[in-house]
Parts: structure tokens; C-alpha cells; sequence
């Protein structure tokens, strides 16, 4: 995600025709779980509980005709997990979309953030 | 924004530098004031309390240099509020970029669209 800080930056949810979704939580929370091998662990990281973590590697896996994620040992303290290849591929179209839409827009945000006050009130 | 019942559609934030942001809800909201003429009946439209409508108008004054809307008459009945020039120029700024990043990402989003499953289970 385009994130530097003196940049404004974009959180982009995309909204399928079944309502079903893909946004920057489940986009971080596959990352996570590359980087960690663990759906605890990567959900712990995002401050999120093992329950919640479980529930939206679930919705990633019924959404996708393929499973985004896969656990690979299991059990109730939280076996390893693995980014599937179909994962690998949503994960990178999700960023190709962002990034596209960054520089798409790159001009109206621009005239947003001068027209933005000085001394932020937040 | 793209919202055809066939084809995904996106909700962008766009968040700021100082941390303020613009997104769907602050944009709809000035829409709706834009065709009431009213903030507390723009935020009953979007099943929103008159505080929290209030709330928003006040954020979206102050994130900005020049105010979005103005309350033409006040009062704590609602009096009518209009849309500023600023507040339209921010408005189709944001438009522009949603749309912008929507034709962008088509590519990545189909992509993702193509790998849903048929039963969605949400």
C-alpha cells in the first residue's frame, strides 16, 4: 500500500456483486499470515482475536472458488498455515488494483490536499 | 460511484497526511445535502443520528481551508445548509479519483471476480 507519510494514502474495500468483499484487513491479514506461517500469529500482530483471525480466513476461503489459505497441521493452539497459490494471486491483483487506483487519482487527491487547512483539527 | 449490480464496485478512503480522511459516507452526506438542502434531513436519509450528521459536517468544515457547507438559517430544529463551492469541488474531486481508480483497476478486479466462487456462502 502506498503509505508514505507525507502522502495521502488510499483504503480501498472492493465491493463484489454477491456483497461479498475484499479489502486492506484481509489484504494484511494474508501477508501476515505469509510472513508468519500462522493464522494466529498474524491475526495477534493485527491485534485481532484467534477467533476473528479463524473467521476471516474462513469468509477468504468460501468467497474464492479455490481456499486463499490453507492450515497445514491444525489443532485448537493453532497449527502452521499457508498462503495457497490462489491466495498468492488475489493477494497480488488486490495490490495491482490499489496501485493502479493510486496513480489513476493521483490528481483529484492532489487538488483535495490543497485545498486541506493548515493545522488539522483531528 | 460505479455501482451497477453485476459489476464490483469500490469504497475508497482517501486518507490524509494529518490522518483526516474522505470517504463514502462524508461524500454521500454532501450529496444529500446538496438535494435536501437540510444536514439533519441528509443524515436521516443515511439512517444517521442529527448529532452525528452534525459531527460529520463539522469534521469535513474543518479538515478543510474554506468550509463545505454552510447552515443558511441554523438552529436546533435544522435550518437548510448549502453545499459551498469548496464542497463541490471536493465533492467531484472525489468522484474523479473513484472513477479514475475504478477504470484502473478493472483488470485486477476482474481477475479477482473471475476467482469467486459461484455460491457465495455470506
Amino acid at each position: 500500500m502506498t503509505d508514505t507519510p507525507d502522502k495521502a494514502r488510499l483504503r480501498v474495500r472492493i465491493v463484489f456483486p454477491a456483497g461479498t468483499w475484499m479489502g486492506p484487513g484481509k489484504a494484511e491479514l494474508l501477508e501476515r499470515i505469509i510472513h508468519t506461517g500462522s493464522i494466529a500469529a498474524a491475526g495477534r500482530e493485527m491485534g485481532m482475536s484467534y477467533k476473528r483471525a479463524w473467521e476471516l480466513v474462513d469468509t477468504l476461503n468460501r468467497m474464492f472458488r479455490d481456499p486463499l489459505v490453507e492450515s497445514t497441521r491444525g489443532g485448537a493452539k493453532g497449527g502452521g498455515a499457508t498462503v495457497t497459490e490462489a491466495g498468492l494471486r488475489v493477494l497480488a491483483a488486490y495490490r495491482r488494483a490499489i496501485d493502479a487506483a493510486y496513480l489513476a487519482g493521483e490528481e483529484p487527491i492532489a487538488e483535495m490536499v490543497e485545498m486541506l487547512s493548515d493545522i488539522p483539527e483531528e
